[in-house]
């Protein structure tokens, strides 16, 4: 939804390795690379593709995140899989009976940036679309990531949990405040710039005759001042709105104020 | 992957209202119903979706979400999809020329928390397929949504827009912490079950021969407790290791230690 694949940007490299056990369609390789280019993931291990690799089927669904495909190292085994790095966890549903590490999509980026800022190599492992990591595979990771969700109807298909995932790790490396006043070409109006515009607009509503009883008077003032500040406005903004009142009114902008 | 749909365990309802603006594929609308369950949302509109609705074609990729799609509503506008709503947040790229707040993920899901308790009825709206939003539509929001993402590679389908939206929502009502040790059946291990531990495996070693150098045995020590604190055992597991200290020694486990 958020337009665009910008070939001049730096894609963002790095990061864990996703390492999908036994992945049975194509497709799905294809839309996890996809989802993995989205965050900055690029290092892609399949363990026993069931229908081989490389897999045309992947193509499409990959949206042009061929760099991602074309690196994909395959493995015989999970085990050979993981065996160069020093920090792995593994998405499951929440083990029965296992003493486990269990994390969140959060707290797991948290532990992988530790791990990948301390020099570790790390990896995410993902079990195939049907059954899952068998419980024989949990305890070559380091923890377990479960994702919260409606227990009612929890089931995540491949690519969306490696969407998660990747999500969270890129998040966690990310310094975009939650919020922020995005003012496009314009400046944020300066208080001389509000004050002028409530002074103007309380004069032309006195002249008006708005303000039917002096007493209520300070009271609605301060409503519009509190109104219009709500607004946070631009320079460009009050200069509108100076606009506005002259054109209701029908007279010329007063000098000065273009 | 995380298993399991269990018509057993009740549905987390209510939420924002999830409206797609001019979807075109009948697949995205299952896809997006599913995600929406996933993370417990239920109501979702379209405006003018242009396969028209219903469509057979959401079904099979709503994955068993028929509760949301049977409760689809339709609308010609976007302006009417959102009227009964009082606070509304879009999806959409960074906007280039337009003063709006820019919230991410995460922000627009403690936004809509916080609104949905204070009584507003709240709604997320996602643009079409192929174009997004228009320009136009923008003011009609309170809010952008703009997911932080690799730069050089920044689109998401449909659906994974609205399961990146959806799923900030689940987790910013859940109190799930971040990292927990599920310990399956058995306590965690009482520190005098660790110390007994300690102690019977340093007498064993002792016993063979295991410290050549009285000089260094204190550190020995402690970098082995270290290493079985570390491990944070379960009761049964300290069970289970002094049966393996019994098995390597060649002797019985002693009494009362079962």
């Amino acid at each position: 939804m958020t337009s665009g694949t910008n070939p001049r940007m730096p894609s963002i490299l790095g990061g864990p390795v996703i390492i999908l056990d036994q992945p049975q369609l194509g497709e799905n390789i294809g839309t996890v690379a996809r989802a993995m280019l989205n965050c900055g993931l690029t290092s892609l291990r399949l363990v026993s593709p069931r229908d081989g690799w490389p897999n045309e089927r992947a193509l499409g669904p990959a949206s042009g995140a061929t760099s991602v495909l074309d690196g994909v190292r395959v493995y015989p085994s999970l085990k050979e899989a993981i065996a160069d790095l020093n920090y792995v966890v593994a998405t499951t549903a929440r083990p029965r009976d296992m003493a486990k590490e269990i994390l969140t999509p959060k707290g797991a980026a948290k532990a992988l940036r530790k791990k990948t800022a301390a020099g570790d190599a790390c990896g995410i492992i993902f079990g195939c679309e049907r059954t899952g990591l068998t419980s024989d595979n949990l305890p070559l990771a380091d923890a377990i990531v479960s994702v919260p969700l409606n227990p009612a109807f929890s089931s995540l298909n491949l690519a969306q949990s490696v969407l998660i995932l990747a999500y969270e790790w890129f998040q966690s490396g990310s310094d975009i405040p939650e919020s922020q006043l995005h003012t496009g070409k314009s400046e944020v109006a300066s208080k001389a710039q509000l004050q002028a515009l409530f002074d103007r607009l309380e004069g032309e509503l006195d002249e008006a005759g708005f303000f039917t009883s002096a007493e209520q008077k300070p009271s609605m003032q301060r409503n519009m001042r509190n109104m219009l500040q709500r607004a946070r406005l631009t320079a460009q903004e009050t200069n509108t709105f100076q606009g506005i009142i002259s054109a209701l009114t029908g007279k010329r902008k007063p000098a000065g104020n273009a």
